[in-house]
């Protein structure tokens, strides 16, 4: 069973990164290690040229990794992103952002996850994110 | 000579990305393959804790890379991010972050660079940034 | 149908990375858009410690994911890697270093992909790769 | 003063990694958090088309930020690479490979370092790496 749950989740979404709080992020469902989060179509969302921002992408995969690790670690404050990669696969139109993060690794001080981000209704991947979590020792938790 | 002025650059911020427009950049200097942009303290830059939240300096680097592409080639809509790598190294205290973009490479398809992320007063660099950019064919522009 | 054997790709491998070579590359499976390769155990991956040196596992990602992409556009000599993001998860104990390679989009100038590294006999990935790779334009090929 | 001396490094690039030890690598300077490294030219190391392979340059940044690292926490066999990001920009020309890594952070627990690679007697760098090395805790080393 997940350690924390789709409510808690999008509370720490809110709270956590008021710029997140922004996107409206909804946790629609978590399992151990995998997440899954949409942020529903908002005209700010877009650039000139009618598609998604990246930075919109980036702040969605950042979130759903963090949920990821939560899941399986339960709520600790002081996980930090160290790492994101992202490559831009395709032209996000505009619609609802659905990010699918997935855990590759947890170990006691590092977690690795990737996560894809689609637009919905379409199966085509728009972005994909590999992310590395720095997991504090015990005492600091 | 750099091919777009300061002022420009700005005008492209907001409106390009709401969320950067948000975020109040301003840029501070735009050499040839070289800007420096700032984005004035805000509250809402910070998650709990106390640190300003990884999307702002990720939505910061983005928009200093496209700057720099543009100061090479002008103002071409239609160059997009295809890579972004970030490190994240310190804890980002609260004050105006500061983004440093150089390219290391400008060819006739993709534009790569890096950028550094400062908070004003500190010489210690918070993030590192590569990214990679693809330059639209002439016949697009 | 892939337009290229797996025969053709190790032929491939051994003339184009001398490096690659010696590593004994066999291409086990070619669908479209998908590579399997193997390298078989040999004394000369270790680092002391007894694990599989980073080297070897990327010299085996990038050749997978130009496998993979041959097996879509055919043998084209001038595809380049442009980018390659590698996650060390576990430690890779000796063995077959096995190399499975997808595309994520294959678009007219940029081919992005991931693959996974296993040790044979192991389920869990002991790294994680992403790859672009510039495709030249058709009267260069 | 680094804790560790170029021969030093030398040696264990040999020792540790066979296919560096192929690479004939020989440590030029070694500062503290910085170092440079040259492997003399070698046919083995191009590819069809006469450019130097991508996985030598992977293997030799990946070799310089190892020595960067232990550079200033001294020889500590377990540190290993977590993460590794390369952006190639320009075909490498035969000549010697030289790649000068500098950390940008040393933290108790991970190393972030870059590295430039270059050709002999070109200015222009053929290729640009983001590292982490995970530090193992004192109690391991």
């Amino acid at each position: 069973m997940p350690k924390i749950t789709a409510e808690e989740l999008e509370l720490i979404g809110r709270e956590r990164v008021p710029i997140v709080g922004r996107l409206g992020l909804r946790v629609e469902e978590v399992g151990k290690g995998a997440v899954r989060t949409r942020a529903p179509f908002d005209e700010h969302f877009l650039r000139p040229g009618g598609t998604i921002s990246g930075p919109v992408l980036m702040a969605m995969a950042d979130f759903a990794m963090y949920a990821a690790v939560l899941s399986v670690i339960g709520r600790v404050e002081l996980a930090v992103t160290t790492n994101l990669n992202i490559n831009f696969l395709r032209r996000p139109h505009p619609g609802d952002v659905i990010a699918e993060a997935k855990l590759l690794k947890l170990g006691k001080r590092l977690a690795v996850g990737e996560v894809g981000l689609f637009i919905d209704g379409d199966d085509e991947m728009v972005a994909h994110v590999t992310s590395t979590y720095s997991i504090p020792p015990p005492q600091h938790q």
